[in-house]
């Protein structure tokens, strides 16, 4: 049985649940490895998935007897099976966040077994990455580092945001990532002040500062990764800002390690921006790993004790409004003494040159 | 107040539903043209619109008064104010696919409200097609026509599924559409024989079968078509099953209108297709519109009437396993005397020519 699996049991023994019904996909992946529709069961004697016709052949060949996970398929499950599967069972825990109020009815009445809400259990186990989870969000930094050289290299006259994002996503998909991790952010001039602009026909000019945003899969594990560049010359204006950003990042970055509390943090940065009269719209940084946004959130809210094998980024961003914005992001693995980039692209002002058609 | 909210108004009457919470973004975007996050409660008095400060100023920009919607911050919703809004109301509907059990929940909490369970009450609305919802779809067909008439012309020796695919994604983008209606299915060779395959790196080779099938949104209305091209040549085996697939395209769609009941159309169907012995993979088409798979559902076992001004597909197939598929699909409104195709590509043999690099 996958150490995840075990986890995920010993914890639900500690809090008193005998078993539970995991309905979010994200999470089926995490434990078993399938990407194939179906829920899995956690039973005191078995973990079960259930699914349908249509993937059970390739559900099969995927597992091995070492999973310990049993297959069955949801069209031969009589209400007595059903009843069966929680039997002797006083709790169960599902996914309140995940759960539609239908299919909790249907679970009711399917298993006949007292269901117990549940929030982010398998969430927060996800926390802690094991190895094989942060060796695949290396090679989907990997990729994405390649992937931002080759696109500053390639940037020609007349070229498109539209038009770059799509390189960018074709280099990805072109070299070993299974996909995008979010929508591919190339925003230019003034479209680089919002920080979640969608790539329009603006064509690439001299003196422009081009904000990217992108992030590829490897295994479902993404990447997340933000640089501004210069075509052909750095306006002094950029500059002060660049380098406010630049520093605010290494500030965040150089502090967080295993066991640090994110809160004081933040809020000192937070406070720094008022001071210099910019405005915080969005979060320095987030979890990252099946899903673009996990936990740990990072506020200056709430306690968060920082946790060695996490993986997160940091995105300080400034923005101005109507003329541009800059944002300076990196993937990191949380360790003992500190955080190791994933992505480990150079941070120095970047000028390139706009090659001709 | 738009004709959609006026119908769904009586609906809820005639169903003695005092109000409903609509928290599905597609239903709310149909009755409300809003693409912002937010949920639409239908209460006696008013039409209001809960949103958060990210959207208010959007939001706020695109109503008019004729919409008749007020918007509320939810920031500013004191516990009083939430008891307010169905203040009166005896019951509620709330969509129970759609709904978490934990905002079931909230909901319980903060409306202090019976809150009954619906199911498909905006949906089935939707069946039904206003003339702006049309045309939206009929432009996202035009462009999926041109868009596969370019790409039957752009096809060169060595070039992969994927590489395709892209251009398939680039043309729609550059030429007026949101983005895609659905992953694209790029399939060549015996990679077509499984319906739903993903492009691969396989790159295409003389004597190849090709299938397509890819659609585009525009305004979030879908176009969905499916085609097969051969290139260079087309081998005897492929005749006969184009022939038949495109035989029972024909004679499905032939006998579609408005009032026909779609079960013994499909279960004619499937008995012909015993009697030759092929299996079926997939329904033989299903409703488009702001979702690329929605109601009517086209199933033998169901009844189910077809209404004028519905938006359907056909699409047929057949998959001769580790060998090819052929499956051909069209997007049409259902009309009084019959379906009027929107996708309007040939559907005679097209044989291209695999262009020199």
């Amino acid at each position: 049985m996958d150490v995840k699996l075990k986890i995920l049991r010993n914890k639900l023994l500690s809090q008193k649940l005998d078993g539970m019904i995991v309905s979010n996909p994200i999470n089926v992946r995490y434990l078993t490895g399938l990407i194939e529709e179906g829920i899995l069961l956690i039973t005191p004697k078995e973990n079960i998935f259930l699914t349908d016709s249509r993937y059970l052949e390739n559900v099969n060949k995927k597992l091995t007897i070492e999973d310990e996970i049993v297959t069955y398929n949801i069209k031969d499950m009589t209400q007595y099976e059903y009843e069966n599967v929680f039997n002797g069972c006083s709790s169960v825990g599902f996914e309140e966040k995940y759960v539609t109020y239908e299919n909790y009815k249907r679970y009711l009445q399917q298993y006949r077994v007292e269901l117990i809400e549940t929030d982010g259990i398998v969430e927060t186990q996800r926390v802690v990455k094991e190895d094989d989870e942060i060796e695949c969000i290396e090679k989907a930094c990997k990729i994405t580092d390649d992937c931002f050289d080759y696109i500053c290299n390639h940037i020609v006259e007349g070229m498109t945001e539209k038009e770059i994002a799509f390189e960018i996503e074709k280099y990805f998909v072109h070299h070993g990532a299974d996909g995008l991790a979010f929508d591919t952010i190339v925003a230019s001039g003034e479209n680089s002040s919002v920080p979640h602009a969608s790539p329009t026909d603006r064509k690439i000019q001299k003196g422009d500062i081009i904000q990217f945003d992108m992030g590829c899969k490897v295994n479902g594990y993404c990447s997340d990764f933000s640089r501004v560049i210069f075509v052909g010359e750095m306006k002094e204006e950029y500059k002060k800002i660049y380098d406010f950003v630049l520093d605010t990042h290494d500030r965040i970055a150089l502090r967080y390690k295993d066991q640090v509390n994110i809160k004081p943090i933040i809020k000192d940065v937070e406070t720094d921006y008022k001071l210099k009269g910019y405005e915080v719209l969005h979060s320095f940084g987030h979890g990252v790993g099946l899903e673009i946004h996990e936990i740990p959130i990072q506020r200056s809210t709430v306690d968060c004790m920082l946790k060695q094998n996490s993986v997160i980024t940091v995105e300080p961003g400034v923005y101005i409004p109507g003329k541009f914005g800059i944002r300076i992001e990196d993937t990191y693995v949380v360790d003992k003494m500190g955080l190791n980039s994933l992505t480990k692209y150079s941070r120095d002002y970047k000028i390139v040159k706009l090659a001709k058609k």
